[in-house]
């Protein structure tokens, strides 16, 4: 479950770049070369941890001889005040890095944070769903914040628009407009698409679910439906095919949602909607 | 008060990339290449809008050929429900740059929206501080929130390390360890600094500003002080530096800190806090 | 079914300045500048077209003022000696440029070449098999091979490793040496995984497609079965899951293959084993 | 005669991106993050290897700390079953990277074995030509074939279109057509060019041959003669300059061609024909 | 005062690919691959050495595994002859790269020791002026050249375009010709500015001196002014901002206008103007 | 006779971030966006001009809708205060272009003004040597400066060490330490060389020019040789191969170099000892 290096490399250098850390101004008129220094992140509220590494890899594009101690790992839980990284070396790579180190991980940890939140009340059911993340995610930050979802116990849906097939309500509407069934279009369709992918199909009302399993659906996102509509989708799906809830799932009515018995909730809100958890880095020595 | 191309086009590509749009099952297999389509993009609640155009561009980058309508400008209010931008073209593009082109605009829009918010109070004063921004900005994502801000009425702080000097206590930490008194350090980096630059210094307490001042600084941060500190130290300073307050500001207490006396106010919240503000693309023909 | 420009350009810059064509020394010294001419590219022997887009894109990059007429499009069939895309400008962009378009030219068109020749042996079926390709594409190249593919008339298999779930034998064997049954592991990953991915599983005898079936398995890959033993396997199966066979696929035993009742057939040779189709660039004026 | 690590990292990294490798889905959900595994390449038929450490690289992309063991260096010959590459580390690493590993692999193997098949033959001469390539190279490849070629035996022709100066019959052409002498250009040419290069002129007839030599080449390139033209080519350039043949060159009437007493023959085969060696990766334990 | 990597690698990167240096045919074809050797780098001439690292860095960029041993430091000064860098390992490397680092080092080193000159003259002053660079550098170079500046003991100007503010004529010009006072325009800017900021005017005359001091600005930028006419502008100002001379200052006028009481020199002879000073490699065994 | 746009828009795009011209605060504060302006860039002092189209691609990077008219054109000679190239647009693109655009321009000018009073002299000569550049280039600008090269009058020396072939005196350093004759070397090597390369040597005195031409060297390189030295040289080699002087030519005794009858001259000054030419931009509506 680690975060690709990768990905993470490209936008801590552009990170960096954008905050200037590579000639920062006030390090080099004040602190000398040679002044090394110790500190640590200090969460200031209590957090799921997501991105601990991602911070230590942005000392370390400043100087690859920061040394890191890791006090926590990715998916602890963190008290308030508690320290959760300890990093000391030159004095201005520490100094140059912080802001950016802490905009890491606080944006991540905030996105666990509130995914974990999630994950702890449908834990309390006999049988709870899968819980997935959307494609709502900050550009340029799907494998970070996909990452932490995963860290804090979600799963993710598919990966990209290559990555599935999913008919919305956008794609049925020029279906309609230009004359083309359901049905037509799932069956051609099949014919071009490998056997590992499922053709999942948007609906909004009890009749668009008996539509869509007529014209060979095969698998349904049942759309911005009440707590009472999904329950009666359930009972006609009837385990045909599996069944997402999805539109508006906030941690208020998540368990309602869930109660329903569809097999998948997916929520765009975990990674959109996740405030930042508040960290800091303070030196002490 | 453009946004960067250059910026905008290269968080998009990455964008469209990590989604990606540019092999989109979906579409390709649903949707004929030479279907054309229009929508809309609508604002489902009160929005000062922002990334209208990089919004359009994400679908330029799928077909230069798109038509893009601009209903609204950047800066401008959307009501709930309100049409701000129609697109047109082939249907294919649409479609894979639906996703994309709303997360842009709606985390955009966010920025500007709660800006907006603050800026509103503020200019409710005789005399109103300047209200800026904070470096506690998404990596990757500095330029589009910075321009977010300025949209929705701010202004923005040190553009990055290399834009300004300012001496936080983890420096005033350093220096105090090493034995190096604050007049020193302002001396000697006075002569590595072009004129065009002032000495920012962070202070914590009244003491502190008396301090800095006989040190030499040239503007004063006041960090975290409760309303009756804050309009203390303006006092104290009686308008030989500028003052900016920081730390913990947020719209319930923003009124309050702004009447103390402060030239400017720095709130992080405006870009790591802000919601997201909902929007969709709807297809019309 | 166009190309994507974006990775056909990356590679078009590449392929330009790793031939040099920015100071082509030639042309250079021995073409004035003013030069103009009109040149057409021939294909050699019977081809069907993939690339005439890219080849065009790979002029325009040298000169965006080169003018192209298609006289064929991506999928046709043109003869031996028959003019397919002609070319006018500056004589220098034509020369420069040459080598390089009718390098992209000659492979796209050899995969499209060959993957036409599977379907037209496919297509005299009853009840053909989905034609699919594999992931033994050239590095660099997946888009345009897969384009060329498609192009021909095939299928393309899972776009990458985060497109689709596929257990094949090194994983099993993995499994098994960790004492993990199948049926566990399946188990775990569906709660881990959107509904719109099948988890498909590669097999090699009977004895491994019933154990497959009884694990959950949702698709299975027939590796390197026998005629005999993949029109057993699909009995077996009986229409329960998907089925698709692979391993060793060429022209010669295609027909046989097919005729086995599998719904899906892949082969590597349509990427990895297909000959350039011989072009040249001919100036008439 | 290494790879040049530069140009493989960049595009083993475009391999692994378009492979989906550095989110290989089946791997994150069937195999634990700490279990580790060990493998081999093995080579399924006779081939000369090369580019054995490219694919080492791969997994090291994927994981720095796979140990690779090198049981063959490139130039080996390695028979059908034999084991080239031993590979130890995280399974997750090994089974994401075993795919494009084998991609360049086999590829860069391919050319190798053609091109030692060739030298084998010219070795049996008493003065063999040099055995060239062409830049008929896959666009992004140039590096890695014409680096197999060196391993299987070969020689490399000019490396860039700024690497040498060959006027073709294109440019023969326009000179023609503009009414421009070969000798009045070659002239001119000539005080515009380094010490270090000579002035090659491709020729189709013997008739050419007498007018290139009068004109000033200082090298010929006889193109697709017959051996009878060749051998009489040869004779009239009487060893004045440099003599290549070229075109159609293949294994079957490489010793015809090279019996002609010509220095130099290049084929483009060796690059654009070679077919895939098939290599596999086996987990042992 | 490091440089950094960064920026460094990127050119070193693009320096090597323009010189061909990742296959050098002169080293491939008469340099075996385990031939080792070792050298110096050795100046010509008295130079303020700056680069070193950078010239090291070349080398690494071909074969990490070559030793360098710094005989001197960025800073120090070099006689003539004397040996500075050593370098070892294997030929071939240190061949390919030897004219990459040399033509780094010589032009690093060519801008420090034109500053050194210039600040040594400086020194001699009771009160010496600050001496700065200008943003007239070599495109793509301007860390490397400012970093050289502060090598030689100069101080660099405002670092970029959004790193300060400077009303220069070109803007004076616009301000009048659309009848915008500058006492206006200083105003609102003021409000949109940071507290870390001074406006800074360039002025020509007298009289704009105290126009520009009237209007607010905070700093003065004395464009072009004879050493009477920057005298009497000191005399003006009377330290109520700082003042900077700018426009033609060489070494043989520095004293003359660091004598006129200016805070600030900037001279832009430092960048663009600086000759390279003359360094080879010497093999030595 | 063309610069490469791909070279000079990746430096144009680089040098442009550098000066943060993608963000000017002074024009963003002082210049509202719609107003329009007029400028010349104005010669300073009599130049041979060279770089006019890159300086216009600058404004084209900020804003795609600046006008450009060109005055001169590349090779043009400019007196003083000749208005060169004429830009109108947006005035803030104006201003945050305008240092860069000189900045390469005054930098090209500069080659192709020294590279032009070079050729002046060698042009009163009956049969004067040709002129070439060396491998001594600004890292980064190799493109840039060899097309200013040219633009004055002179030649290209070999473009990168992929580009032939030029055994230097640490290769012969080598060879002798390892004991390995010339004539064995040079042997070896040409099999494994195009015909289109010579192989140059280069020597430093008169036994070394007998020693290079018995060892079969096909071009000589005199280095740092006298005048008589290199008259003598010329007689030695009696024409048989081209000979070419280097080492310490400059202005001043370019003549008498010439006058040897060497056939190339080559000066590493053209490029790293070229002053900038002096340019300013000068608003006028």
């Amino acid at each position: 479950m680690r975060v690709r290096a990768e990905e993470a490399d490209e936008l801590i250098r552009r990170a960096l770049e954008e905050d200037g850390a590579f000639y920062d101004l006030t390090s080099t008129l004040f602190i000398p070369e040679d002044w090394k220094a110790r500190g640590a992140v200090v969460s200031k509220s209590r957090a799921c941890l997501a991105g601990l590494s991602v911070a230590a890899r942005v000392f370390w594009h400043l100087d690859p001889e920061v040394e890191v101690a890791f006090l926590r790992r990715d998916g602890d839980l963190a008290g308030p005040g508690e320290r959760v990284l300890e990093v000391r070396g030159r004095a201005r790579a520490l100094l140059a890095g912080e802001r950016v180190a802490l905009n890491f991980l606080q944006r991540m940890s905030g996105v666990a944070t509130l995914t974990r939140r999630f994950v702890e009340i449908l834990e309390t059911l006999p049988r709870p769903p899968v819980l997935l993340d959307t494609r709502k995610t900050t550009p340029g930050w799907r494998g970070l914040e996909r990452y932490a979802v995963r860290v804090g116990g979600g799963a993710n849906h598919r990966w990209s628009l290559s990555g599935g097939i999913l008919l919305k309500d956008n794609h049925l509407f020029l279906l309609r407009r230009h004359g083309v069934s359901l049905a037509e279009a799932v069956r051609r369709a099949r014919g071009l698409l490998p056997p590992g992918l499922r053709i999942q199909v948007e609906v909004k009302t009890l009749a668009e679910v008996e539509e869509a399993l007529a014209a060979g659906a095969e698998a349904l996102l049942l759309d911005n439906m009440s707590p009472e509509m999904l329950r009666e989708a359930v009972r006609l799906v009837g385990g045909r095919v599996p069944t997402e809830a999805s539109g508006g799932v906030r941690l208020e009515n998540l368990r309602e949602v869930a109660e329903t018995g569809v097999d998948y909730i997916s929520a765009g809100v975990l990674t959109h909607g996740a405030p930042a958890v508040d960290m800091s880095l303070e030196l002490e020595s």
